[in-house]
């Protein structure tokens, strides 16, 4: 791509009103720009880390025998009478036709996967089963004054668990606490994060939320110093021990909440009377789990944790492009830059290739550091037929010949 | 995929309330399920077509140019008090917070991208410019009787272009309009769709639909028996002439609009001050372009164009499948199917595996033509070490060895 052409250039400032570390640098950067406070539009940069995102998600998903789904977002309001929701889900948006028909707009999925499970469950054969979407929610969040990491309308992965035995909910439980922290590892913000112990509601004693440890985050957790799980600031003022291994002594620290698994049980199936037949021809009830993981505050967090003062440090697996080609204008090299990007983009290298004319090396080097990419190349007269190699992490460059580059690259 | 574990079997009847044939067949076969009314889930079969059917749109706007961004679906309601549209869009849903604060639910989105190219457009070096989205869109719509083709939750690429001068929007113009039979052409129904002069609106003197002749469209067009192009109903009550060749010789069919393109001249840039800079230093206003294609309505439109007594007929290019494999049950031939299965696979085809145990023949051979993949496969005692191969659209079948089934089908 063409940096001359692309739509999102980098700008000195972004909006005053913009608090959060991840809104500035994402505008400034030229990934997004904001819509109304909590909403965000992404540009072609935010989009292509919003894909790669998903799809490392969607992998994982699949991995554990997800089935994709895509729910709609205008919901069914009879449903959410039938859990009672309608009226008490204080952060619920209500979309109203002129003659005032009013739908739910969905924040969450348990009042359209359970009817909707129904329709094709009926025998303890047909379990267990998982659903999972990637789609847009709406949210009416009180404070949005965190860029992607707490949005009114944002996109979330959210799985649903059905099962016949509370030992097949346990132990796919474990499955997708596992696939969490692979997606967190890919993503660069594994290292950070904690399972943490939360209030878990009517039906289980615990939940588990991902917290990843950040000066950004709107959470605290306690990490407990013996066994590295952590507990929410809820839950500490309760018990103020550690539920996994009765330690005593914590670390506290602030947190973004990366995502979240809930045990269900029969909480939404009930309601709905999800029912199955068993073997010995019993009724019972289906067991749920539910699993959230979202990856535009997953964009926001990645950016919290990666980023200096020159700008965003993206992780190879969710950089926009794997390279950002600079050419130092001079009429003598251009056609040498065309061939880098040509030869880079012919090996399946994605190249963010800046031709700008007029504009000065100072500013283009500014530019690919604000914009993050993990790898610099330049192309210029001094450097002759070699290229100027620089990771975005690293203070040192290389002089390398083409053929090198493209192998290290490809 | 084995049909055993798939989310979204076959059933014998849709709801009686369901009028459309694509709803029909969509909601007996396994791809979606109605919310409520306007309003459809999709199942895996489902989001594997609407999939297929948006990368073929992507591509082909891709080609032209066109950088894809990804807008909000909240929009700010102050950009609709600009343009007026907040009082007078008629279909225009509203997101409403507890407290009363409403935001437009996008059923267009002018009001986003004009505000949003305007933060980056300033000089005519910064134009033309050419955005995309496939995204979620909402409208109120009165009439929700025709499954997919008329929804009021619905998957939309829309499409905006910037123009400098007229002669650059009149070229855009016609490269869209290739670009979109391109389109419907790659998804089978490019023969029976009419380019289709439509009001222009305020500026232009015309505007163009898709409208593709089916029984099941709630427009009506009028083809020019001399020149093929047609007029939509509200252009020929007023000038019973075609404007493209004067011919006066028209025959009357039943249409659905499967797209729409627009020169908005300056109808948005206007009201929001759109200018660039031209050469000499003098302030022009932008002029604009809008192109509209949805994917679920399309894939509501191929099911009305493809259809028998049995079932859906995919055509290649969007099926959920390449293949539908039945293995006849029988204890001998079971790790043959599961050979056949994998080897196809590892060749790239895409295949449906019906695995399923205590099911006859009759009923899988049933719901294969009803699901409607192009190409289906028996595995059967019978048939020894061959493999019969059928087209869903032929009435012959083969028996091949599992190597010439990989030849054809990879």
């Amino acid at each position: 791509m063409q940096y001359s052409a692309l739509f999102g250039k980098t700008i000195k400032e972004a909006p005053k009103d913009e608090m959060a570390v991840n809104a500035k640098l994402l505008i400034r950067a030229g990934f997004v720009r904001r819509e109304v406070a909590g909403v965000y539009n992404y540009l072609p940069l935010g989009i292509r880390v919003l894909n790669k995102i998903s799809n490392i998600i969607r992998e994982e998903m699949n991995s554990i025998g997800g089935q994709e789904v895509l729910l709609s977002a205008l919901q069914n309001k009879d449903s959410w009478k039938i859990t009672g929701r309608w009226d008490t889900f204080r952060a619920l948006l209500k979309a109203k036709t002129q003659l005032e028909i009013e739908y739910p707009l969905g924040p969450t999925h348990e009042e359209v996967i359970v009817p909707l499970a129904k329709q094709f469950i009926s025998s303890y054969k047909d379990l267990p089963l998982y659903l999972f979407q990637i789609q847009t929610k709406f949210r009416d969040e009180k404070r949005a004054k965190s860029g992607l990491l707490r949005g009114r309308e944002f996109l979330m992965k959210d799985l649903y668990s059905f099962h016949l035995t509370e030992k097949d909910l346990d132990d796919y439980y474990e499955k997708v606490t596992k696939a969490y922290f692979n997606i967190l590892n890919k993503l660069g913000v594994g290292e950070k994060t904690y399972l943490t112990f939360a209030s878990g509601g009517t039906f289980s004693k615990y939940s588990h939320e991902f917290q990843t440890v950040s000066e950004a985050g709107e959470d605290s957790i306690y990490i407990c110093q013996k066994c590295k799980q952590a507990i929410n600031k809820e839950i500490f003022n309760e018990v103020k021990i550690c539920p996994n291994c009765k330690g005593k002594d914590f670390k506290e620290e602030k947190s973004i909440e990366s995502g979240n698994i809930f045990k269900l049980m029969t909480k939404y199936s009930k309601p709905f009377d999800l029912c199955v037949t068993d073997k010995d021809g019993s009724k019972r009830e289906v067991l749920m789990g539910c699993y959230g993981i979202g990856p535009s505050r997953l964009m926001g967090t990645i950016v919290e944790l990666n980023n200096d003062a020159k700008g965003i440090i993206w992780p190879k697996n969710v950089a926009p492009f794997d390279v950002h080609l600079i050419h130092i204008e001079d009429p003598t090299t251009e056609a040498f830059a065309k061939d880098v990007n040509d030869t880079l983009v012919k090996n399946g290298v994605e190249v963010l290739w800046d031709d700008r004319k007029g504009v000065s090396p100072g500013v283009k080097f500014a530019d690919a550091d604000l914009v993050g990419i993990p790898v610099r190349l330049i192309v210029s007269k001094r450097n002759e037929d070699k290229i100027e190699f620089k990771e975005r992490t690293s203070e040192k460059s290389e002089l390398l010949k083409l053929e090198e580059v493209v192998n290290r690259l490809s």
